[in-house]
């Protein structure tokens, strides 16, 4: 391999990688307000119009909502695979790039989602940018992981197997919503929106770090 | 609890947390002045019109500083927690996650109080989007100081007890503010905009800090 | 003064600062590209009159050019200042934000003169724009330097005044470019862009550190 | 030259010159989706038209897509070069706005080549400011590295010369991309994303550092 005097000349620090994540989430969850635009109603109707227009902007609401919520969950998850992760080469790079590139595409479809929210093709093309989100990071923790390639030594070879587990289960269930979306629109969204919970209500890889005792926090 | 090597692998440091919350404050800051419009008027009559267009503007410039001002007063905030916080939980990175979506929300209800500055709809909504954005960050502080959790061990319990009170007086104005829209929307408006002077005037817990002498610095 | 400890606990680092500042910068030069629109063209027309409408942009793209300039060289002032203040207080604090509100609202200013670059009054505003920006980086550097408050205490005196003249140079060039559209707005503009010669070119304080031999650099 | 104690007074490290261009190319890449714009369509036509006016927004999400990675590409390549870059300069630091400022400029000519792809016109200034950016990084390293002024000594002169060279390729596929707009814009376009994959792809300065083997890592 190198020596690691010739490494350090042309490597990217996985510091660096993540600068760039941090920028690029708070950006894109940032950036989906945006889409949500100040109703444009005439002087002398606005008293009696306003409410009416604010209360259909509810769908965007909710848009902003699911969609803030499930970057923060993937947001999370880059971090917490780079916890792991303590040296990145250029195909890390560029896996993430591509991660990023899915992420960043979100506030488009969470914007058409929210607009046409009863039609089943934007509900279905918001699900398919979120699986591509999730299989993107999926490819970077199985790329970073496999021969322990990228990977501290002192990962536990149970855990590396359990959080690729646990990544996939994203994709699953949003493609179960993708095909309710043909029932119901309004269900799909909602299962996009509770499928957080797999990531925010504790479970799986972190059961095994749970705490035997103390006041019930878990790390992750 | 954990071993120290077990937290390593899947901790979040708080410094990653404060960096997507810096990157948030900004960009949200930031993006307050994409609301504001550059006034479209016909080409024959811009030297006539002008003037006038921009004056109208102006409840849109008050609009932004009080948002900006707000804004800062909560980054202000959300650092000064992070000073006393010395690790971090799952649960207060998602409290945070919350605490960032009510903050990125402020563009939005910044710019339709802007824009209907006379009705109390949009001054109310305002107001309740600023007591949201308090009260997260009233629960990221009391749970992460509850039986000491997640704060250092050398904070005084005064100090913690009394950041408490302090954060929970800008919720206070806000309803008062909300309450005199029925009145007077400009008064409301006003009134968040002077909410501020409460955490930019040196009192409360600061008053603990006060030097005893010299030039009248007042650190956080 | 504080004890050591209890500073620590409230106490805002200047780096968090900085990040802030490096935040909002790095937004603010890039949202100014937002207001150039692409231009709107009936599809039968887009071959015969897309050069035309883009040539009608040029205005906009100077603005761009200008401000993206003009901005860098508040953000290199901004940490060239940072470089010199070893610790921050709630004051200071204050003026920064106070500061970022004022860089914050160039792309409005910005967008305001591309819009209408003949006219006397946008002109002028993205002056006083200009002239907010500077005070307030002054003010920042006085408050921190005045009686050597917050400065390290091996910076020079010479150079701490040295450095207050050359902040206000800005202000002085930007009130003649002020006064000067009332002539002429393209004579005004153009003292806006060449405005940053003086901080590009190296001068003033800088001559103090310039090298006695060597490549030429100079530093800062 | 300086004494190490005046250049730090009034030196700017290169790790914030890099925190500026993490946010910039952060913010460049995250806006280039707000150019997108969700199809308007009159509620009772939603259901027939969204799909045809969905794929009528394809050359804007190759668009999108060509200039993520574009940029993606010289977001590493400026970091690679700071790898190497251990102090910075004043001129390297405008060298650097310079570089940013062109990088900003791309959202703008990515929406007009989005828009109007099957012009010429749109598709060679797309082609121009993708030269000004690579020039403009070329210049970074060529000003970095002549006569060794501000690369760590241990950089081989092999990899210097060897890394200027592979900068320059990027210009030479855009000149010829540009050319053959006049025959075919698709070509152009498609050429412009091709042209990623000769930094994608391992070679010229990093053959260099192939490992002699294992797990077929490239650094950089």
């Amino acid at each position: 391999m190198h020596t690691g005097e010739k490494r350090s000349v042309f490597s990217l620090s996985t510091h660096r990688v993540e600068a760039l994540g941090d920028g690029v989430f708070a950006i894109v969850m940032t950036l989906l307000v945006l889409e949500i635009r100040v109703p444009v109603i005439a002087e002398h109707a606005v008293a009696h119009d306003l409410p009416g227009h604010l209360l259909a902007l509810w769908p965007k609401f909710a848009a902003y909502a699911i969609s803030f919520i499930t970057l923060g969950v993937y947001w999370v998850g880059h971090h917490l695979q780079f916890a792991s992760i303590h040296k990145a080469d250029r195909n890390l790079l560029w896996i993430n790039i591509l991660f990023l590139l899915c992420a960043g595409f979100v506030p488009f479809t969470t914007a058409l989602m929210g607009e046409y929210w009863t039609e089943t093709l934007p509900v279905v093309l918001y699900g398919v940018n979120l699986i591509a989100v999730s299989l993107a990071i999926w490819v970077h923790w199985a790329y970073a992981s496999h021969g322990r390639r990228l990977i501290a030594p002192e990962i536990d070879e149970g855990i590396v197997r359990s959080a690729s587990r646990v990544i996939l289960l994203g994709p699953v269930v949003y493609a179960v919503a993708i095909a309710l979306a043909w029932v119901h629109t309004g269900i799909s969204i909602a299962l996009y929106g509770l499928a957080n919970l797999l990531y925010i209500v504790p479970r799986g890889v972190h059961l095994h770090l749970k705490p035997s005792g103390g006041e019930g926090m878990q790390v992750g």
